[in-house]
């Protein structure tokens, strides 16, 4: 299917959120991936400016988003729900990791409507509201310092959606130049390099063919590694030239 | 090499981050990464009361932070490091997608100090920086919105590290208790869960066993989705039991 219409799917539900500002962020962090469908439980503040404000250019999430005064009402007609939790409840859904979550998650959404659900800043979720949902996942996190922010776990698990979505190669924008490069230059064009460089170094005295020791395969490796390019190659043998005709060197060649 | 330590190799660079409610946001979402080393070229206001705020419990990142004039200082020591990006640059290293990059970034970890280099929140990473870096990487995003909050940006590359230095599956806090599970049902407790139901279905004349129709496969179809549990055939047995008693069937079986 569609990645787009996969994402399309995916709504975003943050229950009993505290602050109108991480409602912001994270209407932000969703139109970033691709995600557009945002369900508020119960919002203390809504609709807030600081909300707009942190939502950037997404304020038109904000002016869609759904708010219920339920989970099971922002749930309704969709087919399955992962709860964001930092720990396992009793009877609760076994928490997993996010990847094979979201890969669960976007092969539901095939089906129909799907939905990530997000707890309190403070309290998280509470049991009753996971039992509402068919998995769960937690963002791993440092064991010292668990502290994720509210619109720093929906981006994350937005972004492992969008990439789950186009088989972990989402198309990159591409805003400016492509990659700069020229033809790779072939085996001939680089033998021939090593050559003017082992003459140039040669006459200068820096190499002695009598006791050649590993400074050709040295240069060999460097320069294998970068696999060269034909004008970088021009390049280089323009810059040996430019030694030999100042050493009086050239013309010999 | 332990992952921790790996982490810990990796310098995130800020250059020239205007708001410091960013920088804040930046170490928090470090810190919950196992990340903590942070680097700050010419911030425009730092340290600053906004910061802390936004950093929470990760002060103490910004406390150790070190500020440098320039790029190359803040690099000075480490042997690799990685642009962000959107847009490829002309003779700028090509752009690679999170998962890739980071992977080559923490394979460069295993020898020493790495570094993961951020643009300022409007105007990004000039091309001189870009050149400074071997690497660059790009957070795919919605074409129609591409506006990642700088925070953010350093969340999804700090939790892809942490993904990456733990091969995937990072530990997850245990903080609760253990998901909950009895032993699996046996093949003869299910086939007894089967002939109970069967038995109580026919009592009733839901089911006539003259004419079966697909009843009983769709129940076995049901019910071998969900891999009974002892625990759950002894509450479903129950439960039959239970409505074989109030029709008086019970004392038949």
């Amino acid at each position: 299917m569609n990645p787009e219409l996969l994402l399309s799917r995916i709504r975003v539900v943050l229950c009993r959120p505290s602050h109108p500002g991480n409602i912001g962020a994270a209407a932000r962090a969703m139109k970033t991936m691709g995600l557009s469908r945002l369900y508020l439980v119960e919002p203390k503040q809504f609709p807030d400016p600081e909300a707009d404000t942190r939502a950037t250019g997404a304020v038109d999430l904000l002016q869609g988003a759904v708010v219920t005064n339920t989970l099971p009402e922002a749930l309704a007609g969709s087919g399955f729900a992962v709860a964001l939790s930092a720990r396992q409840r009793d009877l609760g859904p076994v928490i997993g990791q996010p990847r094979e979550t979201v890969a669960r998650l976007l092969a539901e959404a095939e089906h129909g409507d799907v939905a990530l659900v997000f707890g309190n800043e403070t309290m998280g979720l509470s049991n009753e509201e996971i039992f509402n949902c068919q998995a769960a996942v937690t963002i791993p996190t440092n064991p010292d310092f668990s502290s994720l922010n509210l619109g720093s776990a929906v981006q994350v698990l937005c972004y492992e959606c969008r990439m789950t979505a186009f088989a972990g190669k989402p198309p990159i924008a591409s805003q400016g130049a492509t990659a700069f490069a020229t033809p790779a230059a072939s085996h001939d064009e680089i033998e021939g390099l090593y050559a003017h460089l082992e003459a140039v170094m040669t006459d200068t005295g820096f190499f002695n063919p009598e006791q050649p020791g590993r400074l050709m395969p040295k240069l060999r490796r460097l320069f294998g590694r970068s696999r060269l390019e034909r004008d970088e190659i021009n390049i280089l043998r323009g810059i040996l030239a430019s030694t030999q005709v100042r050493t009086g060197h050239g013309r010999k060649g």
